[in-house]
C-alpha cells in the first residue's frame, strides 16, 4: 500500500512537535536545549526524545543539552524539508483559497506553484502571483514547471480522478484532502489529511477535563 | 500549559489511526479483526496495539481477535465521542467555510450550533440552517445555546482577542487554527491545529521514495 512508509506517523508527529519546540527555544534565544525541556513540552518522555534524536544520529551533551541550531538542520534535513519542492493546488474552493493563501508551503520546503480548477467561474482568478489555470492544463504545466507534488482539495467524488490526472502527469506525491482512500502507483507517495485529527483530541481534552 | 495533557499526542493519533482501520472493517461487513491486522493497515506494531488496547481495558481473544462494534464503542467512550458537544465557529473566510460545510463534526461528537464574524459583509450569511452572526453576539448565543466548544479561524492577529471572548463567555475547549500560542485559563482545553504535518511527513515520504 501506497501509505506503507518506513517510519511511523506517529515519529512524525513527534519530529513535528520538536521543530515546535525547537523554534521557541530559538524564539527565545536560548542556544540548548535538553531533552528533558523538550520533553515537558511536547509531552513525550525524555528517554523517547533521547531515542528519536539518536536514530538521527545526534546526541545531546550532558546537563548542556542538545545544540538548538543543528537540530533543527538535522530534523529538517532527514525530512527533506531543506530541499525546495514545487507543488500544484488541485481545487479553488473555500478549503483550496484558505490552504493557497495560508504561511504553510515554505516551512515544509514547498513551493506552491501552480492552481488548476475546473469551473470556469474560478479559472482565471488570481492569488498574488499565480492564476487559477483549467484542469485540463495539468499535464502540461507539471512538466514545464517540474512540479513534484500535487494538493487534492476537491469534493471526493472528483478525488480519484484527479489522482489519475495528477500520477499521469508525473507527480510524486499527493497530499490529499478527500475522505476517500485514493488508488495510485506503489511509487507515489499519498498523505491523507485526516483535519478530524483535531477535534477528536479536543473531544478527549475536554472529556478529561469534564466539560 | 493547556496543552498538556494526560494522554499523548502520539496516543490519540494511534487512536484515531484504529478508527480508521475499524471503520474499513465494518464497511467490509467483518466482526473481528486482529492486532496484526490494526498493525498491517496503520503502521503500529501488533505489540503496541495490544498494549494501547488493553490500556482501554480489552483484550482481543486469540487467533480471533477484537469486536469491531465493541472496540468501535470503546475507543469513541474513552474519547468523549459519544457524547455531543456543541460547538461554534468563529471567521467565516475560506477556512471557516470549509470548515463549517464539512463532515467531520458528527464523528467527532460535535455539533456545530452557530458561526461567528466581524465582517458585516459576512454576518447574515447563511449555511445551512446557521445564520453568521456578529462576534458580538458570542456571549449570549454560548450561553443560551449551551456550546462548549469554539473554533478559531481567524487570522492570527485576532486569535488572541478571540480566545479570550470565548473563555470569558464559559467556553472549556478551543480548537485553534491560527498559527499563535494561545493564553487561555489552565482549566480550558486548547487544540493547535497543525496543517502543517501532513506537508511534512508528505516531505519526508517524497525523500524516502527519493523523488
Amino acid at each position: 500500500m501506497s501509505d506503507q512508509r518506513p517510519i511511523s506517523r506517529a515519529s512524525v508527529l513527534r519530529m513535528e512537535l520538536y521543530l515546535d519546540v525547537l523554534d521557541r527555544a530559538r524564539a527565545d534565544g536560548r542556544p540548548f536545549i535538553t531533552s528533558a525541556e523538550i520533553g515537558e513540552y511536547t509531552g513525550v518522555s525524555p528517554e523517547k526524545v533521547r531515542q528519536d534524536l539518536f536514530g538521527l544520529g545526534t546526541n545531546g551533551r550532558p546537563k548542556v543539552g542538545y545544540n538548538v541550531e543543528e537540530l533543527v538542520r538535522l530534523i529538517r534535513s532527514v525530512f527533506g524539508l531543506d530541499r525546495v519542492k514545487k507543488a500544484c493546488l488541485v481545487g479553488f474552493g473555500n478549503l483550496g483559497r484558505a490552504l493557497a493563501a495560508s504561511d504553510i508551503w515554505a516551512d515544509a520546503g514547498f513551493e506552491l506553484a501552480a492552481i488548476f480548477d475546473r469551473d470556469p467561474s474560478v479559472i482565471g482568478m488570481r492569488l498574488n502571483d499565480l492564476k487559477v489555470r483549467s484542469i485540463a492544463e495539468v499535464f502540461g504545466v507539471v512538466r514545464t514547471q517540474g512540479i513534484t507534488a500535487g494538493v487534492i482539495a476537491v469534493p471526493s467524488g472528483a478525488a480519484q480522478e484527479v489522482a489519475d490526472i495528477l500520477v499521469s502527469a508525473g507527480i510524486r506525491g499527493i497530499w490529499n484532502f478527500a475522505r476517500v482512500k485514493l488508488r495510485v502507483p506503489e511509487d507515489v507517495a499519498v498523505e491523507n489529511q485526516s483535519l478530524s485529527l483535531g477535534l477528536v483530541t479536543l473531544s478527549y481534552a475536554m472529556k478529561a477535563a469534564a466539560c
